[in-house]
C-alpha cells in the first residue's frame, strides 16, 4: 500500500536510523538537564559540521526554537522584520511575541517568501523617523527553505545580514527546512548560514526524520547565555536531554540529514515534473526544496481527496488566480507514492 | 555493576515498556498536532484512569505543564499560593511568572512541603485589605507528592479546595510525582485529585519511567480552550505528537505507572530504613514516595562520593541543623543498588 | 506675536478654564487613588455626556487608555485589525502589545485612515483557518477622527461593529480627538460610539486644551474589572486622582470640548482652505478635523521652515506623489495665526 | 476647621509654590514629549542638586517610576531582592512584574522596613546553587525613608549596594519619600543616593506638595536609553511634559521639597510625642520621617474616627501584638492639625 498523506513532512514517522538512536541512548543513568554525554557530543559534531566555534541548544519544536532564539536579541520593543508568509509571523500563534514580551513582527510582502535586502530600506527609515514613539529595530529573520518552497542563495542571506547589521539588528535564520535548502544548495552549512551573516539559527530535523528535534545554535555567542535561560525559563529545557540530543545526533554525525532532505527535494520535484505536465496544473512557485504549490483544477483536487490522497488547500501567492494546494514530500516519501498520485491525477486531470 | 546516581528520578532512563511503545507508535503516517489516533485514546484512557470527563493537553516538561495550567486560571494581575519550596517558586525559573504575563506567587513555609489550608487565611486578609493595590488572589497550588517526598491525604487537598473555591480561586495540582503519591495512599487518582477539588492537574510520567511526557488535564473544562492555544503558542505543541501520548498511554493504560511507582517508593523506603540505623544520620521526613531526606554526617557523605554515589546537598527544612542530602530512587533502582550504598554507608557510618 | 506652531495640537497650552478648574480642585484633602468627589461627579457626568451606564477610568495619556482598553479585551494570544497607520499600531511603541502580553496587532491599508468593515473578511478566514497556529480574533480598533485627519460616519463604525460581534470580537475607539470628529459630524456622543457598537473608548481630551486628561470609557460593563486593576498594576492611577478628574470636568461638563474641537476644526479647514490656492499645493485627504495634509513644494516648505513654521513632513498616503507635510491646528489657533502661514505661504508659493 | 485627614500624605494638594508653576508654564506653544525647556532645565537642576551626571525621565507617578526603573535593569527572567513590606512588593498590584516580563521579588522580613545587608547571603547562595533552574539575581530595591517610617543611614545602604555590586546587581532606591529621609538625615542628595551605590533612583514629589511628579534617575548613565523606551511604551511619556518638569523644577528648584518635608516630618514627631504620653499607646516604630505607627487602644481609636479623623488601620511590624495604626503627616499638616487630634485623643486615651 502506497502512502497517500502529503498534508506536511511532519506526518512522517521517524526514520530507522533516528529510531536506532534513541534505543542506543536508553542505557543506565545519565546526569539530567544536558549534562550528559549526548549533549556535549553534540557540540563537537555541531562545531564540526559547522566548521566553527558555536554554542547549541536541543529542544523539541521549531516554534519554541524560533521564538528563544528572536527573544535573546529581541527586546520588549524590539521589532523583527521578515516575510508575511513567515512561519514565525502566521504559524506559531504568537510565540515569538509572547517569548520577547510584546516584540512586534513587520511582516513584508514577497512574490517567493524571500525577503529583499532592498524591502528592509523603507521600513527602517520609517523606524527611525518615529524615534522614541517606534519599536526599535532588532532583528530580521529568514526562513530557510521558505514557507513557498523556495530556497535563499548564501548571497541573498549575505546582502540581508548585511543590512542588519548596519543597523545593530541580529539575523536569524529559521531552518526548520534548512537541510533541504543545504540539499538544493549543495553548499556547506557554515555557507549558508554564518558565513552569510546569520548570527543565530534554529535548527530543526524534526520534518526530516526525526521525532521531536530541534535546536537554537548562537554562531553569536554573546547570545548564548539569554539562549540557555529563556530555555529553561519556558519550560524547553528537558529533564532527559539526551533523547533530543540523541536525535540530533544521528541526524548530523554523518550527513544523514542531507540524505534525507535530498530524497525529500527529489520526491518533491518528480511529483511537480509529474503534475505540470496536466492540464490546467501549474506550479506557481520554483520547486527547490519538499514542498510544491499548484493551482489544481477542482475536479482534479477533488478527485485526489476523493481517493484518500491528503494535502492543503492555500493562499494563492501575489498575481496568482485559481485555487492553490500545497503537496509537502518527506525522506519518507518513495518514488511509487509519488507515481500513484501522479497515477490518479491523470484519471481526473 | 551497581546504579550510584541517586540524584534525581530523571536520571533513569525510560521504562522497557514505554519504549516499546515509542517503537510500536513510528509506524506510518498520522495526523500532525495532536490529530492522531494515539492522543485520540489518550483522551479516552484517561477518562476511564481519572473516572471523569476531562481534557488532557500532552506535552514534553513538567514546567511547561504546570506554567500553561497555571496560565489558565491566574491572569497576569494574579496571584498563586504554594508552598515556598514548590518546585513552581524555586526551581522553575519564573516559568510561571513568564507564562501567566508576571503574576506573583506567594511562598508560604511549610515543616514539610504542605501547605495546609489554614495558612491562606492571612495573606487572603492581606489581599482583600489591598484592594486595587493588591495582585488579586487566583489560584493555590499543591505538588503531590511534595518537594520534601511527603504526601498530601485528599482530605488536606480538599480543605485547600475549599478556601480555594470560597474565595474565587482554582485549585492547581503539579502531580510531576502523582504515581507515587498515589502508590504511597492505595486510593483512585479521583479521590485524589478532582474528589479533592483539584481543578487542573500537571500529570507527569517522565519522572517515573518516560522520556519526556506529561500533560496538563483539565478537570474544569472550562480552562480547556486557555491551555490548548497557550500550549501551542508557547511552542509546546509537537507537530509528532503521537510520540508524546504513546508514552502516557504506556504509562495509565494498564496501572505501569503505579507499578513504577510503587517500586521507586518501596527502594526510597529501604534506603532510607537502612540509612536510620546508622550513627549520626537522621531521616529529617517522613519518606512517603521516592525521595529521602537525611543529615549525612560529613565524613559519612563525603565517603559515599568518593565512592562514586550521586546525591544532592539540601537546603535543611525548618528546625534541622547540620547537612541535608537528598537522594531519590526511581523505577528503576534495584534492591542491589540500595544495598551497595547501605554498604558503603556502614564502612563510612 | 502669532503663533507659529503648526506641529501638533499637543504643543499647546492648557485651555483657561481647564487650569481654572484645576485651581479650584487645589483645596483641602480628598480621598486619593478616585475616592474623591471630584472623580465621583465625572462618572456622573460622563454618564450624562453620553447617555448610558458606562464606567470611566480617567488617566494621563492616550497610549495608555489605548493599551489599557485593548488589553482589557485582548488576550495575550489575541488579535487586533486596525488600519495601518492607527496610532497603537504606529506611535505608540508596542504599548498594546506590552499592555496586552504580547497581542497581535494586524494593520490593514485604507487610503484616507478609515478601515472599511469588508477589509476584515480577508484576516478574518486566514484566522479561522490557521485555527490553533493562528492568534486569535480579539479586538477591533478604529480612530476618530483618524490619524489622517478624516472622520468615520457612525454608520460605517457600525458596520465594523457589526463584523466584529458577530466574531467574537469587541469594538475599540481611539477617540484622542472624538470631540473634532464630533465637531465635524454634528451628532452626539452616544451616536458616534456605543450606538454604532463601541465597546470600549480612549476618551481623550489633552490635545483638546487639557494638560494631561484622558479616560477609559467602558460601555460594555463586563470590562471594567480589567480596566481598573490594569490601570493600578500600569502605575496609570494617580493618588492624586482628583487633578485629572477635575481637567475631564471641565471638559466635559458644559461642552467646552466641543467648543474648543470646533474652534480647531475651523482653523484648519481655513488653513486648507487658503493653501490650495497655491500653485504646486494639493490637499491630499478631506479636511474634516483639526489635521490637514498637504502636498507642499519645496521651496514654499523651506521658506515657511525658515521662517519659524512648524509642522511635520509625512509619508505620502497611497497614490500620492511628492512631499507630503501634516499641519495641524489646535483649539489655541487664531484666525491670525493662520493667516499669518498664509501670508508667508504666499510670498514662497 | 482643622484638617483631619491623616490617612497619607497623598491627600493633601498641591503646595502653593507647585500650583504656582504650574500656572506659569502655562504659556504659549512648547515642543511635546519632552524636548521643551522645562524638561531641558530640569536636567540641569538635577544635576546641581545630585552633585553629579545623570538622566532623569519625568512621569506622573510612583509605581511607574518604580516599575520601569526596575525593568531597566532586571531581565524577565531576574530576581529583586526587597524587604517584605516594599511598596513594590505589596502596593503596586504587581507592576514590577509586569513591566519587567514577569521578574521574581523576594521579599525579605525586616523588623523595621529595612533591608540589611546580610540578609543577601542566603538568598544569593541559593540562587548561585539553583543555576538555570532559579531567577538571575539582577537588583536589589531599597524604600528612602521606608514604609515604616525609618530612614536608612547612608552606610546602610553602601553596604547593600556593595553586595548587589559584587554579585552583578544594581542598586534601586524607591525616593517617594526621598525628602522627607534627607531632612531627616541632613546629609546631601548625593550622599544619600550615588555616593552610597544607587544606580538608578526613583525621585518622587507628589507626596511631597506636588500633584502628580515623579522621575527616574539614572545615575548609571548606561540605563538611560532602557529608561526612556520604556516610559514611552508604557505610556507614561506625556505628550505635554512640561507640566510634569514644571513640577518638579518647583521642588527641587530652592530647595522645596526640603522644607516641605521637614515640616512634615515636624508635624509627624509631633504626633508622636503627643500620642506616646497617652496611656496604652505604644509608638512602635522610629519616627524618622512623616509617617507613625502606633498601638493605640480600640476606644481610642474608635473615639478619634467618631470625631471624623482618618487613618488607617495596619499590619503589625514582628514581634507586636495589638492593633496598630498608621497616621501620615504631610507637607500641609499645621500644628493646629495635630494639637486638634491630640486634644481629641486625651479625651478618649
Amino acid at each position: 500500500m502506497t502512502e497517500r498523506n502529503f498534508n506536511s513532512d511532519n506526518v512522517a514517522p521517524m526514520a530507522p536510523e533516528v529510531l536506532a538512536a534513541l534505543v542506543a541512548a536508553n542505557r543506565g543513568t545519565v546526569p539530567s538537564y544536558g549534562a550528559d554525554p549526548y549533549t556535549e557530543r553534540l557540540t563537537a559534531v555541531a562545531r564540526a559540521v559547522f566548521e566553527t566555534d558555536l554554542a547549541i541548544f536541543p529542544l523539541a519544536t521549531g516554534t519554541a526554537a524560533n521564538a528563544i532564539a528572536l527573544a535573546s536579541c529581541v527586546p520588549a520593543y524590539g521589532a523583527v522584520y521578515c516575510a508575511d508568509t513567515a512561519h514565525i509571523n502566521t504559524d506559531e500563534c504568537g510565540a515569538p511575541e509572547f517569548y520577547a514580551g510584546g516584540a512586534k513582527l513587520f511582516g513584508l510582502p514577497t512574490p517567493d517568501g524571500r525577503l529583499r535586502a532592498a524591502q528592509l530600506d523603507a521600513p527602517l527609515a520609517r523606524a527611525a523617523s518615529g524615534g522614541i514613539h517606534h519599536v526599535r529595530p532588532s532583528a530580521v529573520s529568514v526562513t530557510q527553505a521558505t514557507e513557498w518552497g523556495t530556497v535563499y542563495a548564501p548571497g541573498e542571506v549575505a546582502a540581508l545580514a548585511s543590512v542588519a547589521h548596519a543597523h545593530g539588528m541580529r539575523l536569524h535564520m529559521d531552518g526548520a527546512r534548512l537541510g533541504n535548502a543545504l540539499a538544493h544548495l549543495g553548499c556547506s552549512p557554515a555557507e549558508a548560514t554564518w558565513r552569510a551573516g546569520v548570527d543565530v539559527l534554529s535548527l530543526g530535523v524534526t520534518k526530516n526524520g526525526a521525532m521531536a528535534a530541534e535546536a537554537v545554535v548562537c554562531f553569536d555567542m554573546a547570545l548564548a547565555d539569554e539562549v540557555e535561560i529563556r530555555r529553561k525559563r519556558a519550560g524547553h529545557l528537558w529533564s532527559k536531554l539526551r533523547f533530543v540530543s540523541a536525535q540530533l545526533l544521528a541526524c548530523l554525525d554523518d550527513g544523514l540529514w542531507l540524505r534525507l532532505a535530498g530524497q525529500a527535494n527529489r520526491a518533491a520535484a518528480r511529483l511537480a515534473d509529474g503534475l505540470r505536465t496536466l492540464p490546467g496544473v501549474t506550479v506557481v512557485q520554483p520547486v527547490e526544496a519538499n514542498e510544491i504549490f499548484v493551482v489544481l483544477p477542482d475536479a482534479l483536487a477533488a478527485g485526489l481527496a476523493a481517493e484518500g490522497f491528503g494535502f492543503h488547500g492555500w493562499e494563492a501567492p501575489q498575481g496568482v488566480a485559481g485555487p492553490v494546494v500545497r503537496l509537502v514530500a518527506s525522506y519518507a516519501t518513495a518514488d511509487a507514492d509519488v507515481d500513484a498520485l501522479l497515477a490518479a491525477a491523470r484519471r481526473y486531470g
